[in-house]
């Protein structure tokens, strides 16, 4: 009895084989059930059950984060499938084939005072793909009353045969729609949202499958290279003498190394990359506001590119971004599969391709040279900032700055390094992290909201043991993410804690008010000790440098348990810290 | 320097008082910032700083369902008001005056690849009555580039003074929206939407309000009367012998003592109440489940009703409306000033009325009395129930159902009881409740995401002392409603942990697989300790009749600290105990 005996959840359940979806998280329901009984009872999937669905969505996020495949939420009707929505958002703008999957009341029931009901259809707006809003199977769908009439379902069993028909048409209409959704979250690399009614019972079943979906092709994604476009590109590329590349978020091993090579050896090119690009090579800038911050009125002028080349995801810094939309260039071209932001106003072309496949095509033919000073000018100013930050950082006491330092370089070898939002992405943006490690971190929307689920989902789909480092208030935030059976005993977090949202101090506005304290940085005197003896976490903190190296030096041993430190810093200092950073190392 | 310098920062804030809102919940957030300012430095506004959006908006609902007041929450960009979203959605279903503030990017910079962005324009789609999308003060909105030009923040000086007229044309034109938005909070007793754009810089401030917004009257929300609507209810409710009134989530004081005395006292008329519905008679019938899941055949067809007359919200049985979509009566009028559900599908009339207005009028004149033995009979069969449940009650061990007769039992004189969703409101349906008890629970969309937090607004709110009764997953799922510095010391929490979803039990399906355990009851080994002890309550747990009676005995007396209950009960049994309840009463 391994299927439901409901024909639309078995066609769901099918179809997410057929499109090959391993990844199933699951939370808890009775609308759902047909659901859940039809996915947990196939060896083909790999179940998850996560009982907060804001959680289990993020979650979800960070398998197919890594796994680059669909991956699978599947909830109850009513609010529940609202808690998934931020998730879903980060998904929509950080290009990840999350696949919604939400049960719900049959239509004759909503709005009409039935419990767990709400107006799901189409409820994630524009922040999805493809909405598709699946029919009951007919059998219930007959049962929907007419107004004015007694309700069919007294005198079903008489109709049902005459509807044999319509119900192999409503079959078909909803594989076609659940194709529709899984082709779009493949081709737009993005989430979906499909919605399935069901009527009781819920929970019975059948030994074998009573549907025999149409055959469908899984869709085609091919790239297609315009050589027109590429001409044009290249020959604007010969005579730049301005070139930057900026790289946004970007997964590990996008880009071949030989093409980033060939990038960086072009005097005439600068690539701007963050920790979140993982592209690594000795003659790039990562670390965008540690170089331009600092800037004179000249360096600001030389700077200005002719030509920006972007492609990745969204940038962390604002400051580039500002810089840009200044000091803008003549033409932007971005690369990507799927989408072009105009972020600095003035973007020409948008290049549907993979960066790698657009930098081959480019540079692949014959080497292209062009004689500047652009880069030889900034590897200069790059390596001057790079002394004085390590001047720096004798300087000054303990605090979130020297903080990041210290943990920064004591991540494993070979491992993934997960980072929350705020404070914590930007203070990483300013260290340059070594080649071996792989960088994530939820830049779609920038939410506190979700990061903590995110890197469990990924040490969970990784093979790499995963470090999740993040501020207090994000931490706390998205503590249910530690709710669950399934996080590995090699999972490491660390928990920045100034006691507050540190960024507050940062950003400009009125400090060491009671006002400020409370609705700004909104302080609080929370640690993680409680929460991680709850969730079955090895718990260790450091308040002082000293305390830190030696919390460091066993935090990584292997372990039964996954472990979190703790690392208070002193939230009176930290944003002076940084500020003068910045005025340091002009 | 009280205010924000941003004209429509000002105009938010300003029109939000001039509509009275007293209640304001800000999340902490940096494009919020003009907004945060505002409120926060006007002693006519109650403000609370809550981290985690989910629980922001439940908190504020709680706090509205008290007050019957506009209730306000304030967030940041992004994601952060997706987390607002199951909330706005149990405040639209439960009909709670919620109003959602969010500040947003300017319009020129959504979608662009800027972070903290998203869609947020009528995000909550068909789940709020008015979504008000503000526009960017005039020397902001003259900042959106152009496509093909150079944007005009460059020489944006020139342009703002022959930009004036359309400026306070802009100015007139937010104001409506905000007008309208509230009004509709108001005339719908519902969520309403206002977002609200602000560009750089935000946390400048003035010491004058420069914005002078046009005198505005509040809305008109007086009943009509329609006396020939009145006169053809008056004329069916007197000769119809078989009445049944259904009452559903009710506030207190609702309905005069007098009209409830005069309907009880009708032997044509039956009142089925739920503990929700705050109606308290000797001659009611509160305990719907007790008194027809047991019913035979007979009783079945004698129970049947002419007249359905329905008011209050959401119904928490199922069973009753399963019973009237059966055996369904020849006339249904919903009396309700805002919408009337077709729950039964033989909706007649849609009384848009305050409950006691309309049974003042249908009553008030001259007494009806119509004779029949419906009341009489189902009078006799209900004492029988009673009876029996006593009986049943010494029969059984230590269970869920044994709990909860004991915490419902001791709860403190002229207190407030919130009760979370799923198993939680459905054992409390069992019990008689005594009338000095007030009753609330989140029927709107019967979700388990924000139960915690709606209490601690309600206790906040309320004068009453609070004690909150929840299952151990509906806790877990909104742990951070403890995460504020509001929680009154006289606040109770009693979880009921059976380890699990213990409402799956109960369901049809099958039971003790790892299966069921895992995706189904969720089993857990969790319990409240640790957060109790992270967030500052006093906790002591039972686990079985004695120590639950001890615990009983203390846990109300006056603390520094709000406490938290935690009562362990047997999953294995609890099911069992249930079912056979209803195969004794009958």
């Amino acid at each position: 009895m391994n299927y439901s005996k409901i024909p639309l959840a078995q066609t769901v359940v099918t179809l997410c084989k057929t499109h090959n979806i391993k990844h199933i998280i699951i939370s808890p329901g009775s609308r759902n059930a047909p659901l859940t009984i039809g996915f947990t009872h196939d060896d083909f999937f790999t179940c998850y059950s996560i009982v907060d669905e804001r959680c289990a969505a993020f979650f979800a996020m960070g398998i197919a984060q890594q796994t680059k495949e669909l991956t699978a939420v599947v909830c109850t009707s009513g609010s529940a499938l609202l808690n998934y929505y931020p998730a879903v958002s980060e998904a929509y703008y950080s290009r990840i084939p999350l696949v919604v999957i939400s049960a719900d009341r049959p239509k004759h029931l909503v709005d009409i005072g039935d419990g767990q009901t709400i107006k799901q259809k189409n409820v994630y707006g524009e922040h999805v793909f493809y909405s598709a809003n699946l029919k009951l199977d007919l059998r219930e769908e007959a049962q929907q009353p007419q107004k004015e009439e007694v309700p069919l379902f007294k005198n079903l069993e008489n109709k049902v045969e005459k509807l044999l028909g319509l119900q192999n048409g409503l079959q078909a209409q909803n594989e076609t729609e659940i194709h529709n959704a899984l082709n779009a979250a493949v081709l737009n690399s993005g989430p979906v949202h499909i919605n399935a009614p069901f009527d009781e019972p819920l929970y019975e079943r059948v030994n074998e499958l009573t549907i025999s979906p149409v055959p469908f092709g899984l869709p085609n994604i091919d790239e297609v290279i315009d050589e027109n476009l590429i001409e044009d590109c290249r020959s604007l590329w010969k005579t730049a003498n301005r070139k930057l590349v900026l790289v946004g978020v970007l997964p590990p091993n996008s880009v071949e190394q030989r093409w980033i090579e060939e990038l960086a050896n072009e005097d005439s090119v600068i690539i701007l990359t963050e920790t979140t690009s993982n592209l690594h090579h000795q003659d790039i800038f990562p670390g965008i506001d540690k170089l331009i911050t600092a800037f004179d009125d000249d360096d600001q002028k030389l700077f200005q590119p002719e030509l920006l080349l972007t492609f990745g995801g969204l940038i962390v810094s604002k400051r580039i971004k500002r810089y840009l939309r200044t000091f803008q260039p003549k033409t932007h071209w971005h690369v990507d599969l799927y989408h072009a932001n105009d972020t600095f106003f003035v973007l020409d072309k948008h290049i549907q391709l993979q960066p790698n496949t657009f930098l081959k095509a480019l540079l692949g033919e014959n080497q292209i040279t062009v004689k500047s000073s652009y880069k030889p000018n900034f590897l200069k100013i790059r390596e001057r900032r790079r002394l004085l930050h390590d001047e720096y950082l004798k300087t000054i006491p303990y605090s979130d700055f020297t903080v990041f330092n210290s943990i920064l370089k004591s991540i494993p070898r070979y491992s993934q390094l997960q980072v929350g939002n705020s404070s914590a992405i930007r203070y990483t943006q300013l260290f340059q992290l070594r080649e071996d490690i792989t960088v994530f971190c939820n830049r779609g929307t920038s939410g506190i909201d979700g990061s903590t689920s995110t890197a469990v989902g990924a040490a969970v789909a990784s093979e790499r043991p995963v470090t999740f480092i993040t501020g207090d208030l994000s931490f706390f935030y998205d503590s249910n993410a530690l709710w669950n059976n399934y996080i590995p005993s090699d999972f490491r977090i660390i928990v920045l804690n100034n006691s507050g949202g540190g960024i507050f101090r940062i950003l400009p506005g009125h400090k060491n008010t009671e006002n400020f304290d409370t609705y700004f940085e909104t302080k609080h005197n929370l640690n993680a000790s409680d929460l991680s003896k709850m969730f079955g976490f090895e718990y260790v903190s450091a308040s002082n440098q000293i305390e830190l190296e030696d919390a460091l030096v066993e935090f990584y041993k292997t372990s039964d348990k996954p472990k979190l430190l703790e690392v208070f810093t002193p939230s009176e200092i930290n944003d002076t810290i940084l500020l003068d950073y910045f005025k340091f190392i002009k």
